[in-house]
């Protein structure tokens, strides 16, 4: 019997699932981040904690190792030279290692052809055809990650400082940010030592509200959001699924503009697709 | 006999002049950086360091630094709590702490109505009216410095990005770019670690090409510096002086539109004019 594993590591945390033939999954397991990226040591230590324990909790051993068919759907599975290091460290029988969001795409779509848009912390975009996934977007805050969680808070924190310049009117929920900075200065430091974490920490406020500042910078991430979504229906009318945790918000935003579908799976189950497509489609 | 002591400090090094009651200059000195935001006890030792050596310079001995008047241009000073922490350890008899930008607009303009934009690495945007300084900007690159080297730059990968991408056309200075990185994936991993000044290596490249995504790129840039100049002049006419080094491109795109003069001086300048007007106009 061959047995798949599939691998969700992201930075915060790594799952794993294990199945059989049948695709009817007989063991999980998790482990600490495994973002490939930013530390990839301790990226292929979170995999391997989270293999052998899916493997324990299917009753087999690690012996069982060599033996399986991974799929991997990794952050920072696009940064240079990460995949190929990791692909040569790790002990299965085959390895697909893709981006976490390439295995969100295969998660939320399964075989169907549609498109994605993960919106939380950041923001990426992919489309499936025919079983082919192509992403754009996922670049990071510093480049992009437009309609993001991140996004959305740094364009509070901006604006905010546009307010006090007199660039654009000062409102209540700008007001109140540079005060809870202690002012502009205050709101500067901030931003020299956040990530984009810190700044999405802002995001649940400025979706919420109708300040008026708050209804132009989400005016605008919508904005990004379908455009992206536009140019990879490039005129056909596939289905949409929103994700992450700003999916909800954006679905009512963008109501009637696309066929918005819920999610078939989550992202550990579009890792075990690619365990089971391999090499590719 | 009052000495005055005029200090320019930034991110690259720090420079001092002492001048007698007729604003000649006596004596000159230089130390390392001072950015008193960044590294507050690296700047108070740099500002020491150079003060003596304008003492010496002058052919005093440090005796003297109690009894100097001093003004100080210094980068980091519109960050909370900074200036009071630096203030409480300095020497001198009195002591006037604006930021660079003031002290560039002080140097720029002597007493003079006008406006200033720096444009260097980093944007600031100054206006003096009666002695009295305001400045608009300058809050950094995370959330500012529209039109600067570092804005410029990073505008450059992040266009980059979207050619790959789909979302605008790609060109021959995008394909150029994105190669010089590796792909894509290096662009990322590159923006991931640059600080300002990284980013801003790129803007001679934008300022000089004639490629699409530069034109683009710099009207953009060239509009968002107009923006700022026009909210200062407030429908007046002030003569506008254009500083840092990438002054003299926008000055000739913004050739016509205000009387542009050259500085009168240099921040250094500015900041003498600081220890003169001392407590402030």
């Amino acid at each position: 019997m061959t047995f798949h594993l599939g691998i969700d590591g992201g930075g915060t945390g790594c799952r794993a699932a294990l199945a059989g033939e049948d695709r009817r999954v007989l063991g999980r397991g998790m482990a600490g981040p495994a973002n490939i990226a930013s530390d990839p040591e301790g990226a292929l230590r979170s995999i391997l904690t989270a293999a052998r324990a899916a493997l324990a909790d299917a009753g087999l051993t690690e012996g069982e190792l060599p033996r399986l068919r991974a799929g991997l759907g990794l952050a920072g599975a696009n940064a240079s030279g990460t995949v190929e290091r990791l692909r040569a460290a790790l002990p299965f029988a085959s390895v697909r290692i893709e981006t976490d969001a390439v295995a969100a795409v295969k998660g939320a779509l399964a075989d169907e052809d549609g498109i994605v848009a993960a919106l939380g912390t950041g923001s990426v975009f992919g489309i499936q055809r025919g079983g082919r996934v192509r992403q754009i977007g996922g670049w990071g805050l510093v480049l992009g990650d437009e309609g993001s969680g991140a996004w959305i808070g740094r364009a509070l924190l901006s604006r905010a400082l546009r307010a006090v310049d007199g660039f654009v009117p000062m409102t209540a929920l700008l007001r109140e940010v540079v005060a809870e900075h202690g002012g502009p200065e205050g709101v500067v430091t901030f931003s020299l030592g956040a990530k984009p974490v810190g700044f999405a920490r802002f995001a649940p406020r400025v979706m919420e509200s109708s300040d008026p500042a708050a209804l132009a910078i989400m005016g605008r991430a919508t904005a990004d959001v379908a455009e992206a979504v536009d140019l990879l229906q490039a005129g056909e009318g596939l289905p949409v699924v929103l994700l992450g945790g700003l999916g909800p918000a954006y679905a009512e935003r963008l109501a009637g503009r696309w066929t918005l579908r819920p999610p078939r799976g989550s992202a550990l189950d579009g890792a075990l697709w690619l365990a089971y497509e391999g090499a590719g489609p």
